[in-house]
C-alpha cells in the first residue's frame, strides 16, 4: 500500500489543539498508509501521546507554539511571525524533497490564503481561492468558488476562480466538460450586481471553460451547474445558508415528532442530519496553490479531520474526495 | 365590517393576466369587504366575468395593455411609458380621495421600486426598498431589507433601509426595539465586504435603532434578529437560498420514502411543504412608500394572489401581516 505524508497545524482552531491531536490520532488509526508531520505544541504531543495511543513511528513533530488568530491581519501575520505554526506548516509542506499529498489548518482563512500565495505559489502566481465540494440533488458533486477566501473580488478574479474550479472538477470527478455558472439574482444575462455584470462577458469569452450563463441562489444544490462562481461573500452565504436552513428544517421535524408523538420521523431527522451535516463533509478546498491545502472549519471536532484526511489521501491516490458510493450510502 | 379597496396590476406575471385575474376573483369570493381595482386588458375582464363569477359591483376596472418586462430598464419604462399598468396602477394608488389600502403587482422589480419612488414618495423623499418578513425558529418573524429592489447599495442606503425595516417590525409586530443586525461573513466588527464594513458604524452610531452587530448566513431563520440588513443581491440569495435549500430537503424526504417504503415520511414532507412555501407568504413588503405596495413573485399563481390580498387587508386593520396562529397552524 502507497504511504502518504501530510502536514496537520494543531493551532488555530477554536477547539484547541487537543482536538486536532485526537483528529490525527484518529486518522492515524483509521489510515495506516498515512503520515503525519504536525505542527503545534511539542510539549501537548508528549503530554498526550499515552493516553491518545499515538504512533510516534508514523509521526514528526515541529515545535509551534504561536498563532495567528482570526483577528489579526492576514498579512501582518504572515509577514511577522515567522514561528506561527501556520507559517511554519506551509514551509515544511512545499518542501519537494518531503514529497507531501498536503496539508490541513483550522486557521485564519486570509492568512492561509496569503500563505499559500507566498510560499505555494505555482509558477503562474496564481491568486488561491477557496472551494467547496457540496452533494447535489443529480446524486453528483457541485463545486462552489470563492468560499471565503476573497470577500471583495475583481472580475478578473472570479475569472481566475471559475477555471480553477472547472480545473478541479476535471480533475476529481473525471467531467470532461464541467458546466460553470455565475451566481446571479436572475438568470438573464442582463442581471446581477456590478461585480457579476463585468464578469459574464469574461467567462463567455473563455473557450477553456464551458461557461453555461447566471444560475441563482435556489439553485445551488440541483446539479445544474458542476462549477458555481461567485465572491467570497456571496461564497460564504451559500455555504451558511444551507447550513442553516437544513438546520431549521431538521428542527422543525423534531419539534413535529414530539408533537404528534410519531417517533418515527425522528428517522427522518437523522437521515438529513447526516447528508447535511456541513462539518463532515471535510473543509474548504485551496485551489491554485502547489499543495493541496484544505482549510478545516475553526469549530471543526476530531471527526472532521479524520474526514479531511480522508478527502486528503483520496485526491492524492487520484479518487474523488468523495465517491459516489459515499453518496448513495446515505440513500440505502 | 369595514371596507377595503386595493389595486391590482394584472400584467407583469409570468403566468400572464389570467392567473392574476382569477386570483383576484378568488379573493374577491373570500374577503367579503374587498374592493379591487384591476388595471389591465379590459377585454380580458370582460371575456372571463362569468366564467370567473366575478362581483362587478366590487370591481373598478382601469384598461392597460402595455407592460414594462423584466429585460426593461426601470427609468426609461417608468418614464417613457406611461400607459403601461404598472405607471397607472401607481398612480390610482396615490390618490388621496381613493384612500386605498395599498397595489398588488408582479412586475419588474426595478420599475416598481423606480415608479414607487416617483409617484408614491413621502415628505422625505426616502428610497424605498423591498423586505420579506420570513417565519424563524423562535415562532415569530424576521424582516430581510433589501430583497433585491436595489442590487448595488451604498452604506447610507443600507442604513435607511435598517430604518425602515425596523419601523415595520415595531408596527406590524410590536416589538418595542426590533433587533437590527447586519448579515456579514462573520459575527467580528472585522468582517464583512467593503459595503458591510462601511455601513456598520452608521448602525452603530443610530441611536433610533436597536444595533445587535454582524449576524452570519446561518441565523437567518434563527431570530437571533428582528431585522436582516443587506444588499439586494445577498438578500436576494438569502430568499432564493431558503427556498433551494428546502425544496431539496424535501425532494429528499420524498426519494427516502419511497427507498424505505414508509409512506408515513411523506406527512413529513408535506408538512414542510406547507411551512417553506416561500410563493404562499405572499411576496416582497416596498417599505419607504406612501402605500404599502406588495410584489408578487414573478411565477406566482392564484393562491399567491389571495394570500397578498389577506396580507393587505392585514396590514390596513392594524393586524399582522401573518398572524401568529397561522405559523402555530402549521404545528397542529
Amino acid at each position: 500500500m502507497e504511504q502518504y505524508k501530510i502536514v496537520i497545524d494543531l493551532l488555530g482552531s477554536d477547539k484547541g489543539p487537543e482536538t486536532v491531536l485526537l483528529g490525527a490520532s484518529l486518522a492515524l488509526k483509521e489510515f495506516p498508509n498515512l503520515f503525519i508531520t504536525l505542527v503545534g505544541p511539542k510539549a501537548l504531543v508528549n503530554e498526550k501521546k499515552d493516553e491518545l495511543g499515538l504512533d510516534m513511528s508514523r509521526i514528526k513533530v515541529i515545535n509551534a507554539e504561536e498563532t495567528i488568530t482570526n483577528y489579526e491581519n492576514p498579512y501582518t501575520g504572515i509577514m511577522n511571525k515567522p514561528n506561527a505554526s501556520l507559517v511554519q506548516a506551509m514551509k515544511e509542506v512545499g518542501k519537494e524533497e518531503e514529497n507531501y499529498a498536503g496539508m490541513i489548518t483550522a486557521g485564519n482563512s486570509g492568512a492561509i490564503l496569503m500563505g499559500s500565495f507566498r510560499f505555494l505559489s505555482d509558477e503562474n502566481k496564481t491568486r488561491p481561492c477557496m472551494a467547496a465540494v457540496l452533494p447535489n440533488g443529480k446524486g453528483a458533486y457541485s463545486c462552489v468558488v470563492d468560499t471565503g477566501a476573497t470577500i471583495d473580488c475583481s472580475a478578473g478574479q472570479l475569472h481566475s476562480f471559475a477555471r480553477l474550479g472547472s480545473d478541479l472538477m476535471k480533475k476529481m470527478y473525471k467531467i470532461e466538460s464541467p458546466r460553470v455558472a455565475l451566481l446571479s439574482n436572475g438568470a438573464e444575462a442582463t442581471k446581477g450586481n456590478h461585480l457579476v455584470k463585468e464578469t459574464y462577458p469574461l467567462l463567455k469569452e473563455d473557450e477553456t471553460i464551458n461557461f453555461i450563463g447566471n444560475i441563482e441562489g435556489n439553485q445551488t444544490l440541483t446539479g445544474d451547474a458542476d462549477v458555481i462562481v461567485c465572491d467570497g461573500f456571496a461564497g460564504n452565504q451559500v455555504l451558511k445558508n444551507v447550513e442553516g436552513v437544513a438546520r431549521q428544517l431538521i428542527t422543525d421535524i423534531v419539534k413535529l415528532s414530539k408533537k404528534r408523538e410519531r417517533p418515527e420521523f425522528m428517522e427522518v431527522a437523522q437521515y438529513l442530519m447526516k447528508s447535511y451535516d456541513i462539518s463532515a463533509l471535510g473543509g474548504g478546498l485551496v485551489l491554485g496553490a502547489r499543495k493541496l491545502i484544505i482549510k478545516a472549519r475553526g469549530n471543526s471536532d476530531e471527526r472532521a479531520i479524520v474526514n479531511i484526511s480522508r478527502m486528503m489521501l483520496n485526491h492524492a491516490s487520484g479518487e474523488a474526495v468523495l465517491t459516489q458510493e459515499q453518496r448513495n450510502d446515505a440513500l440505502r
